[in-house]
């Protein structure tokens, strides 16, 4: 099992803001921003290059979750940013895909 | 017409990568990387708050289209972020939600 099955299971704590059949979304544990959270498919996708043309409707499901997730963490007025890490020189870490919500400051450019 | 439509119409030119229906992408004319590439919806949805939840099949098509041109490019085996600005402290720019495909270089982290 991945770490986020895991958390998924209850196996391993974590703060969880949202849950339904499809999605979970936790707090980062090394968060980089005031609002950092995790946007996660339950169905394990490994990483982006492995993700399906039939995994459309859930890859903008992902997306749309961190959309209300934003709203409800306040920080849709002020702005928030949404990564996608795949392979090293992204740092990709979890081999279960996710996406980064960073929020509540300002974001630099470059992006990393 | 926002930018990105004039860039699809033809009107202003672009280095163009991919086009479909659907789907429209191009160099960032401010490269952060040696590949920095913007995924666009063709249809405007000004950003990633105003979309609704029909949009998941399309989100999920910028992604998928990101992962493609990605491996076009060469860099999905040295890896890659993609990036999605909303609002004032991301440095959301043009009302006409793109993605960001970044890579060919180590990305840092925090991304941003």
């Amino acid at each position: 099992m991945t770490l986020f099955e895991r958390i998924a299971s209850g196996e391993i704590p974590a703060r969880i803001v949202h849950q339904d059949d499809e999605v979970l979304a936790f707090h980062d544990i090394n968060p980089q921003a005031p609002v950092h959270i995790l946007v996660v498919p339950k169905r394990v996708i490994p990483r982006m290059g492995d993700a399906r043309d039939e995994d459309s409707a859930l890859l903008g499901r992902l997306l749309l979750a961190a959309r209300d997730i934003a709203r409800s963490q306040g920080i849709d007025r002020t702005g928030y940013r949404l990564v996608v890490n795949h392979g090293p020189d992204a740092g990709e870490s979890v081999p279960h895909l996710h996406v980064h919500l960073l929020g509540g400051r300002p974001l630099g450019w470059p992006p990393g």
